[in-house]
């Protein structure tokens, strides 16, 4: 007979869940929870009581991470680590960030109610301000702890009321030392919500994340010549707004028959005037792509370029600049099979896929064994209070979390 | 021997033209004169002393329009009336508007220096308010005298800084009698620099102007669905920005091909949320076309209709509002003939044109005989400091103006 396998406790995962979307819950079941807000501090205050509950030990690092440890049978062992965000953007969704803290709570619940004890330390980590939304940039302390970011400079960085990071994370009391950041680990496991939609297109509840798509963003600079819109016929005018949808209309025949999984979104237009009776003498857009594979981003930015010599131009000049780029991350090999093995051992269908969005663990990845799962999202949605993850496919990503970290 | 044609002074006019700039002179030698500014109240203040000098009387209406008239032989009948606007947009040219007021002043001063008297009064009439551009709409007091805007809704109308056009009137000491108004005139004659580059593309100076064209002006919203530029699959987007260059192209081609005289602008574009890393979920932008056929007009608004129900609409659905319309308003064919063979007696090479731009003489031409003269913009630059006329053809348009006055 087949031993009976070790599962996580929905009801209660759900319960959670609930609990922890009262910090900061808005009007229409979403979250408002940015960095280090009254909301955050409360969030973080009843994480800290769930740890200790468990007679986990908890400190902090000198960025307001969070560590709740469960003892293992060698303490002297680097740790496992679940770990992700508290903080929501304006309007969030109960689950982006939240789901992955509470999966390693939910975890350790599990091994401790079953008096399972691990051969390593079990660490649960709230990542501060993985957002963004209230101190640029997203992803900031992953970043500092990673060595991209510099501290100093974080420090520094001011919400719209004009407080800084230091003076938010100096008044919330989370200032810990230095030397309880997070150095070394046996893996960083990450659960997060897919926030798009192919999991729920192929009918999956879970992913195996085996990467953070490699991206680069430019800003296309069209310049023409305003001219009233009465008086000057058609072939006599320099529009740099026909100039830039000819940009545009090129760039998707390009690159749309570049690669099936490249995505690329100009998400950001502005003409200028902007006046109805005036022609636009200047347009500039944002062109952000994505793939995994760091030839065909090399080939979007030769396409990009290309762009700037259409013949097309209406007699407008256009520069396009790169504003940033970032490198595909591509996670321990090892643990994604880790993952793989436990979504078959516990028959759950699920899909190797990789992540269009950015997450600490791929600052982590850096230097720890990371890998993280992905839960499906109803419509994709996320960053908004429609976001949502059936409570079903949330046991199920924790099972897989649980049956991963018992794995190794 | 053939007689010695009347020519007004060149040197003067030009003298003129500058002295008026200095009212509101820009370092880049435009000029920012709104109306009733303490800029345009020195203009205007010149301006009554300059007809003064003449032996010109002096009254204004209600609106602040001031009216100075030269005496004829018959001053019971209809006057010839010369007129344009001295206020300017900010940062715009010297000539726009005074060009127009001031050769109404040089052809009367060429007429009192060489002792001709007309058979009918002369009028030389500054307009109040034309550019709209410190209270919207432009053609505001053409349009009180046409019976187009309602005199007490002008007269609440505000500027940025909570000031009515009441007050500004009442402060300026420009109110005058209600019976004072344009009434009846055998002619109304606008001079106005073209604002677009078709004189000069033909090498011409001086334009004879049949029409004020047609325009209609819609508003396409574009509403589509905002999703992760990042996560979401392109085959699963509902991107309004690529709908709406979509429209945009499909417009081009349609109403490209229509009439070759048919100008159309898409001058004002707006995308939400407008963030390089989301799909924009909703982009609204305005089209606005003009043309003298109202049948070409009609064609362009089915066309509008038809680009709603497009294809290629990328899941996305389009809606398009009509903003307003204008019907074209046709000057009077008598004194546009009278206007060319004046041009024609001066040797001038000169076209029949339409105007693209609103003015003045458009509402006064509903009761009132009424035709425009166009002098060469260098580039079709307008409502700009780098606005220029050269005096040459400055001088030839008011020769021009001089020459259909007397034969009248």
């Amino acid at each position: 007979m087949k031993k009976q396998k070790l599962m996580i406790n929905g009801e209660r995962l759900k319960n959670t869940i609930e609990e922890f979307a009262n910090f900061g819950r808005t009007e229409n079941n979403g979250v408002t929870r940015l960095a280090l807000s009254k909301e955050d501090l409360l969030a973080r205050e009843y994480f800290i009581h769930c740890c200790k509950e468990l007679g986990m030990s908890v400190v902090y690092d000198d960025m307001g991470n969070i560590y709740g440890t469960l003892e293992g049978v060698d303490n002297s062992k680097p740790p496992i680590v679940i770990g992700s965000h508290l903080d929501s953007v304006k309007k969030g969704g109960r689950f982006d960030g939240a789901l992955g803290v509470i999966a390693g709570l939910e975890v350790a619940r599990t091994l401790v109610e079953n008096h399972v004890r691990l051969s390593v330390p079990l660490v649960v980590m709230n990542i501060t301000n993985e957002e963004g939304a209230r101190f640029e940039p997203s992803m900031m302390s992953s970043g500092v702890l990673s060595g991209k970011f510099d501290k100093d400079v974080m420090l520094a960085k001011k919400d719209i009321d004009g407080i800084t990071f230091e003076q938010a994370l100096n008044e919330s009391g989370y200032v810990g030392s230095i030397e309880a950041r997070l150095k070394d680990a046996k893996a960083f496991l990450e659960m997060h919500i897919e926030q798009g939609p192919i999991l729920e297109r192929e009918n999956l509840a879970v992913g195996v994340v085996e990467s953070v798509l490699g991206m680069v963003c430019y800003e296309f600079v069209v310049q023409g010549e305003s001219d009233h819109a009465g008086t000057t016929p058609m072939d006599m005018r320099r529009d740099a707004l026909f100039a830039a949808t000819n940009i545009i209309a090129a760039a998707r025949r390009k690159l749309g028959s570049l690669d099936q999984n490249l995505v690329f979104t100009m998400g950001r237009i502005n003409a200028y005037p902007n006046i109805h009776t005036v022609i636009p003498n200047r347009v500039i857009f944002t062109l952000e792509a994505r793939h995994k594979d760091p030839t065909v981003i090399q080939r979007v930015e030769e396409i990009i370029q290309e762009l700037t010599q259409i013949n097309e131009n209406e007699g407008c000049t256009i520069m396009a600049q790169k504003l940033w780029d970032r490198q595909t991350v591509f996670f321990n090999e090892e643990l994604a099979n880790k993952v793989e093995a436990a979504c078959q051992s516990l028959d759950y269908p699920y899909k190797r896929m990789d992540s269009g969005a950015g997450h600490d663990a791929q600052f982590l990845a850096s230097y720890i064994p990371t890998v993280m799962i992905f839960v499906r999202s109803v419509k994709g949605k996320s960053h908004c209070e429609e976001e949502l993850t059936t409570w079903e496919d949330c046991e199920k990503g924790v099972n897989v979390l649980l049956e991963t970290v018992l794995s190794l």
